[in-house]
């Protein structure tokens, strides 16, 4: 029996966050660079697990560098909570670390109040789940997800290949193979994630519940017309690739109107126009398109109307287009039973949660086609993320992680 | 008196712009690179003296490297023809060069016909037109409008200053100052240039006559919003600079429906966005517009229009914005008598000359401060200019040739 209710530390949590972020800071932008399996990110894994070990905790890790910290009973299934570690380049303090943070406070909270769980409990640190290798690798070989074909494949930005990166870190790509969870080994994972968006903050809710992930659907277009002079090319005698890509622009909030939801997000994010000179009209137009709704029907829906738009801008304006389809992730939806436990919890705790999609991906999408997940989001100041600029305050923490400890107990001590 | 009529030699003409074409061509393009004060550009120029000395002209070079090639009575007024020498990065074979070997050609073809000009007539082959240093250096020193202080100031793309350029050469950049040409000293000016547009292609007409040059309004724009995660920012919670922009974009043909003439011209001819990612929502957008037209009033207003227009869709998409002024030039009003003479000529050879404002600017219009001058446009294919793929048909150039001799005839043997 416990000797007390489990309770986070905020100072201890706080000091493991601080700890991760030791780790590929850049002092010059204020950054974080632990890319998936640059010498950073396997440091702040050999750091976390010395740590984690000293402090009297089993600790394993697996051939995707993913960090298992495992609390309770040997040689049984476990509940699973955690984040990445990797980040992206220049990314923040909060993004992934904090979910592993939390997660391995609150195995050090229940073994501090004397819990011993029915069911074993892990604190996860995922490995490259930012996608620099264009996937989620660590949750990816966890749940079985992982092909050969693709670790023959996978290259980042920069040409760097995944077999080359992982050999340059003494790791055998092809392990990875091998590293899948077996089926009822892992009970339910819980992941707490900064939100990186602004719904919460402009809501007022310390918490956001996700009951679901939204798909993408990512086109890349590229408009061609004619690079004349603009001082000697009348109006109506112009192919101006730029204002088909406008066009396109304008009409999406009326698309979304027609035929979206309060969940689609559609953005162009990246315009490159050539020549890209002051004084020539655009010849040509390249950007990219990014739709997701939590539906597959309306992403679907949604991608169909942005290809009529392109191709009615394109005939508008005398310009021939091309329009290709980067990639098509399906929609999750998150594990409802575990999403109710966690409001309950919240409810509980006198908080607020707000139940919402997820417009970004997590390790629990992957997560869930191997057990119920779930994703507890905190406020991210002014919705930023992927940026020094990256915040979420102490107060809001410490209320997630509680959450996530709570739930923990519940499902490891209170549950066959 | 003329043994016979003058009469433009075709083949000699296209052996002389083949000539002036051996400089600074790029195989591996098929461009041109003679930008002012390069070394092919100083090339080109000694060539250009050594071809005309050699076939009995007298030739002179002033301190900006403008060369001019002369015919008939020393020390008097001059009839003067002719355009520039130097191209832009990889331009065109004709732009400019043309201008230079139909004046010379002129000069070759009344000096064949046994003609005696009562003005002497000369061939010019003016200096850093394309504005390399950000003018028209050759026929501002003519006109006497280079100042110390921009000889001073003046700097290319890469950061080179003019002094530097001109020095490299052997050349003395202050000198420039004492070259212009005294007022009366030239009677007229006549450029044979290609259009650089399309309008006389779309129109069917061999000739076209420019009576103006249009202006130029460049502003600079930068628009700020808050550069988010596209998944988990709602639509209504964006700050997107790019929709800013678009904005802007999409208004420019009722701007000049309300506000402009048939003469308008706006361009947004280069874009960045920041951090131009496909998965995050612009949170900077600069770029770049140019506004023209042949009448000030109207160039105002147009501006003016802009930047409301720039103003309330930053207001709409909650953007910060600065807009900067980069550059104002006005209108230029070429000679309505000079460009009469041009007309009834081309008539009297049963050419149908169309009545044109210049989109672009030309050394005429900084010859006109000094002396009556004209500028005449010959078709350009698909109205592309600045590229390899500049063309203009052979029948069109001999036929331009022959309008620029016959005024040259009719303004220095025919006239008082």
């Amino acid at each position: 029996m416990p000797s007390h209710r489990p309770v986070i530390d905020g100072a201890r949590l706080r000091k493991t966050l601080d700890g991760i972020n030791a780790f590929g800071h850049n002092p010059q932008t204020g950054g974080y660079n632990r890319q998936g399996f640059s010498d950073a990110d396997m440091a702040v894994r050999r750091w976390f697990e010395d740590e984690a070990r000293a402090d009297g905790f089993k600790v394993r890790r697996d051939a995707a560098a993913n960090v298992f910290v495992r609390y309770g009973p040997e040689n049984s299934p476990c509940i699973m909570s955690g984040s990445h570690l990797d980040t992206v380049p220049e990314g923040g303090a909060f993004d992934g670390a904090l979910g592993v943070a939390v997660a391995w406070e609150a195995l050090r909270a229940m073994r501090d109040a004397g819990m011993t769980p029915k069911i074993a409990v892990e604190a996860v640190a995922t490995a490259e789940e930012e996608g620099r290798f264009g996937g989620m690798l660590g949750s990816q070989a966890i749940t079985g997800q992982v092909t050969r074909d693709w670790i023959e494949q996978a290259a980042d930005a920069s040409g760097e290949t995944l077999v080359a990166a992982m050999r340059g870190q003494g790791l055998d790509p092809y392990a990875v193979l091998d590293a899948a969870r077996p089926a009822g080994s892992i009970k339910a994972f819980v992941e707490l994630h900064i939100e990186q968006g602004p719904v919460l903050e402009a809501n007022g809710n310390p918490i956001g519940i996700a009951h679901s992930v939204s798909g993408v659907s990512y086109i890349a277009v590229r408009m061609e017309g004619r690079a004349n002079h603009s001082g000697t090319t009348p109006m109506h005698l112009r192919a101006d690739a730029f204002r088909g890509l406008t066009d396109v622009a304008v009409e999406i909030p009326n698309l979304i109107e027609k035929t979206g939801t309060d969940q689609s997000r559609i953005t162009i994010g990246k315009v490159d126009l050539e020549p890209n000179f002051p004084h020539t009209i655009p010849g040509f137009a390249e950007f990219t398109v990014i739709i997701r709704d939590t539906d597959e029907t309306v992403m679907r829906a949604l991608t169909d109307a942005v290809k009529a738009s392109i191709e009615a801008a394109a005939r508008r304006h005398g310009l021939s287009h091309v329009t290709e389809t980067k990639s098509w992730l399906v929609p999750v939806a998150l594990d409802n039973r575990l999403a109710e436990l966690l409001s309950e919890e919240a409810g509980a705790m006198g908080l607020a949660a707000l139940p919402m999609p997820s417009g970004a991906g997590h390790d629990a999408q992957t997560m869930q086609s191997l057990c119920p997940s779930a994703l507890i989001f905190v406020p991210s100041r002014n919705g930023i993320s992927h940026a020094p600029e990256e915040w979420t305050d102490w107060s809001d923490i410490e209320k997630g992680a509680q959450l996530v400890l709570n739930a923990l107990v519940r499902l490891s001590c209170e549950t066959g």
